[in-house]
């Protein structure tokens, strides 16, 4: 299995040298010290890490990856396996979420097909198609899918990270589109932090409290057909989505060339677990959009030491959270960018009070 | 004292036809329902409020009321009492982070100047000259101030809403400037809410521990002189601020002319918790902005029954936590109006799961 090399290779690492000039900075500016709270934080954090002194937000590159899941079978989600392709048709014809959020954003906007078992026409505008198999397989009884998938699938992600180099972006988000991929998201967090099905497993799309239960004991068979390794490959091999592996290539592509990432929901942030597990330097590239509704997500959270920007209860995906605390980063830059000093605005900085 | 009509006469309500057929309009767009969270109430909250099936938060109209406190007498701040007038120059000179988030959102701005101790010339840009007394009396020992000055601020902010009103404003934000406004905010939020100074006294624009402290005997002191009186306009009267009572002018102001506001920080909360005890119909036109690090605003909040859009440990005031979250609300109506729906897209909504 050939992995892409930021699997395998040491990470760039922010530069210091301009966080701490950020620091300094944001004292000078006329507000009390450290009044801006996590948008102070947020700038500094991108200065570092576009080794600027004016960081930006402006440039962002979504890519929204889409595959089905075996696990369908198993009867554990709300929506039909159908809707995985259905959606792809929606991406490209401008009317999901991420669409709407992309284009108020200027954002650029793929999605990568890595399959579904509905049919995806070959030339739907804004699709990179990148087919690994109709759909994992069933992780209640079986791998999610081979060694060489699993390359293929992290391979797309590293891929869209290079586009978004190309493409100079400030920014990367990594979205999902996955009928059935809260349940593998949670058989991969699970697995990782080794916490019960019960804890992590979540309503998904809409599932009431006796289709959860059934949730969690197929998240409960899978943990017991993949047994107790814990290295992050291993783990996304046997429990994947193929879209949660392109997340995680993403997030590491986009650290290997120097682009923070701006983390979405729960299925991402899965994929971000496995990633950091991977390589623990991608944790200094992350920003984490939001904190959503799905119940395990505030544990998978806790686990990366990550504070969202965002709690709005949102539970969509499609890296809609993300891409909706963008304009939070924007702001950050604007008022780090051009709020005037003390000095050059002729306010005390309380050091005469 | 003459009061605006906001103050005495009944507000209007918005309408819960659009309430509700925004409602049905969420459930038909391609996402599970509400798996978009707050961003879902925000819009539907919109609709009736702006009596409109596309909501909009396009056109913001931001005003900052700044004043002195008397109290500032007692040693209650980090910063000197010339900031205030220094920084009414700065908003006109544009280097303030409401400036540049003003900017950013593409919003009208206003200054009002109040009245403070420090110079403000009288011909600065964007600022409106509404000066009552260079500042409050201490409210330690005097009221803050008398019928006619607090009827002038009153109306002040009322005359802020009607400008908003003329521009036909979407959104209005209301924003504070006064070195030694929280001493009054968290004064006026003791003796509505009969909440000991400990409380809701905090660190400001950043006091260490025994400041805060001495903070707290202050407001206990005007407490005292207070009294048990919890008539909305009498507080505000005894212990409040020119600012906070124009500010609390500005959304009864606002909703009389059928505009919702975005509420920011603690002071703001304050003026709002004023507002709504004088005309609890208010409510029903409040956004919140986001959550204030200063001590006493999740009490605020809690009292008003309110869900902030953002928690970011901000504590700047000028009405920055408020704007900040202005482009959530931009999200909240561009997922509303541009989302398609189920059928449309041709997207199973899941009943034939």
């Amino acid at each position: 299995m050939t992995l892409p090399v930021a699997w395998t290779h040491p990470l760039p690492e922010p530069d210091m040298a301009f966080t701490e000039r950020a620091r300094e900075q944001q004292n000078q500016l006329t507000k009390p010290p450290g009044s801006l709270g996590r948008l102070e934080n947020a700038a500094i954090a991108l200065c570092g890490q576009q080794r600027r002194q004016t960081p930006s937000a402006d440039r962002v590159h979504i890519a929204v990856f889409a595959g089905d899941h075996g696990v369908c079978e198993e009867g554990i989600s709300a929506f039909p396996q159908a809707v995985t392709a259905q959606m792809i048709a929606n991406f490209a014809g401008g009317g999901a979420a991420i669409n709407v959020l992309a284009k108020q954003l200027g954002a650029s906007l793929e999605v990568v097909n890595l399959g579904t078992v509905g049919e995806v026409p070959a030339d739907l505008p804004g699709v990179v198609q990148a087919v690994i198999a109709p759909s994992t397989g069933n992780i209640a009884v079986e791998p999610a899918m081979t060694g060489r998938q699993l390359a293929e699938a992290l391979s797309a992600g590293d891929q869209a990270a290079a586009r978004a180099a190309e493409a100079s972006a400030d920014l990367l988000i990594a979205g999902d589109m996955g009928i059935g991929n809260t349940t593998a998201a949670a058989a991969i967090a699970c697995a990782l932090l080794d916490e019960a099905p019960e804890t992590l497993v979540g309503a998904g799309t809409g599932l009431d409290p006796e289709a959860i239960k059934h949730k969690a004991t197929v998240v409960g068979r899978a943990l017991e057909r993949h047994g107790k390794n814990r290295d992050p490959l291993a783990v996304l091999q046997s429990l994947g989505g193929f879209e949660i592996a392109a997340i995680a290539g993403a997030y590491l592509g986009a650290a290997a060339r120097g682009i923070p990432v701006v983390v979405d929901g729960f299925i991402a942030s899965a994929a971000a677990l496995v990633a950091v597990r991977q390589q623990p330097a991608l944790s200094a590239w992350m920003h984490f959009g939001h904190c959503s509704a799905e119940q395990g997500h505030r544990r998978v959270l806790a686990a990366l030491d990550a504070e969202p920007l965002l709690d709005l209860g949102m539970r969509l995906g499609e890296g809609s959270g993300a891409a909706t605390a963008v304009t939070l980063l924007r702001s950050a830059c604007a008022l780090h960018n051009q709020m005037a000093s003390f000095a050059d605005a002729g306010v005390s900085d309380g050091s005469d009070a």
